[in-house]
């Protein structure tokens, strides 16, 4: 059964479900996001600990690190797997919820509009025991062709790194719409860019690839930007922030 | 004939080589860098403006802003047609030079290394004139299938944007790697990440796709990644006003 409704959860629920692996419960705090869910993947909905059916073999925690701090000081299970897929929170806080626990940890971004193929996309496993680490491999291993073995100081780095690397850069290209949104101008216009600036990263590395005003140290640029981004004080501050921190990485 | 020898210019005069358009020569302030180029397109070196050959049809300007104004102090052609390709550069500066004058924008991030493809670029193109316009688009065709017409004022915002887009974005990835080499693991776990996330912003929208613990607004995970980059202070700086840009956005 699946614990959490969100977009990992929708995401992980859908994908099992399309390889055969029965989803018996959808658990969500608003019935209704449960509902939404469930009824995607052939489940019942609940929105009460409660109404938990027993005898599951796996239990998977798939919420926002809050309210999964919550949940473990709730849920007890006598059998089955326990596991959550959160980036940063440690294994041991399962410790308690049952003997047989860990960690899947599917590293993507993920919206409930669209469903991705995890085929290319790293799990991160961590487990109790040799037993329980088998059967997660394995179970990962059903939706993707890159499986890892990760502890907990690892993956809260990864996940870390990830922010940086998926939600960051999401941003910057937001700030960028913003800019063209506001003088008329089509977002389309950056499309391959932004596709070729994430290729060239993946196929050489982000240092060996840094362009831009502030990489060529080109002041006159930099500082017509930073007057144009007068009547926005946050991308003003971000450009400027960001542009030291490239100008730091190359001339000094 | 080509001024200039950097990621453009080398990209450029490659592109503009291998479909049969003949650069005769190469100026660089540094006649080796000159050098280097002139010799993948059979061009001749210079690196004295005095050399330049009269009769040419097209000269490309392609040097940082802080150059092209230099030179365009300093030039002065009475036939042909001059372009720059500088994205914060206005027309003008080009008045005096020719008579018939333009900017040949192409919107990509460029590096000598790689050659890259022009078909799918954006190509803006800003003209005095209309015959001088309909030569530029006519040239500009024969590299991409995306040439615009973009006045001084839309083409740096453009340049801004992109700035945001790729460069900016292209740091996110730095940092990431960086954390993820200070604790021994590989960049390559965040590839298909990156890509999708490009992919995903390019699909739908970066406002509609963001993701991450300040979109979730889920403090924990921030707390916790502020205190993880305590050795790195401007890193934790560029985190924290990130993410703070990121919550304004959805929860204000």
């Amino acid at each position: 059964m699946v614990i959490g409704a969100g977009n990992l959860a929708t995401n992980l629920a859908i994908a099992f479900n399309e390889r055969g692996i029965n989803i018996s419960q959808v658990f969500s705090r608003t019935f209704e996001n449960a509902n939404v869910l469930a009824k995607k993947v052939g489940a019942e909905a609940i929105s009460n600990f409660d109404l938990i059916k027993k005898g599951n073999f796996l239990y998977i925690i798939s919420l926002t690190d809050d309210a999964l701090l919550q949940a473990v000081s709730q849920l007890i299970f006598n059998e089955g797997i326990v596991v959550h897929t959160s980036g940063s929170v440690s294994i041991n806080v399962l410790k308690r919820v049952a003997k047989n626990h860990g960690v899947f940890y599917p590293l993507q971004t993920f919206s409930k509009e669209y469903q991705v193929d995890f085929f290319n996309i790293p799990i991160g496993i961590e487990s109790s025991d040799n037993e329980t680490k088998e059967y997660l491999f394995q179970l990962a291993g059903i939706l993707s062709g890159d499986v890892i073995e990760m502890t907990s100081e690892q993956r809260r780095n990864v996940h870390l790194a990830a922010v940086f690397a998926c939600n960051f850069s999401n941003l910057m290209y937001s700030i960028a719409e913003n800019i063209l949104r506001k003088n008329n101008l089509p977002f389309e216009i950056l499309h391959t860019l932004i596709q070729e600036t994430a290729s060239k990263a993946v196929r050489q590395s982000p240092a060996e690839i840094q362009t831009g005003p502030a990489r060529r140290n080109d002041k006159v640029v930099i500082d017509k930007h930073l007057e144009m981004l007068q009547s926005d004080p946050e991308s003003k501050e971000i450009y400027r922030l960001l542009s030291d921190a490239i100008h730091r990485r190359y001339f000094s």
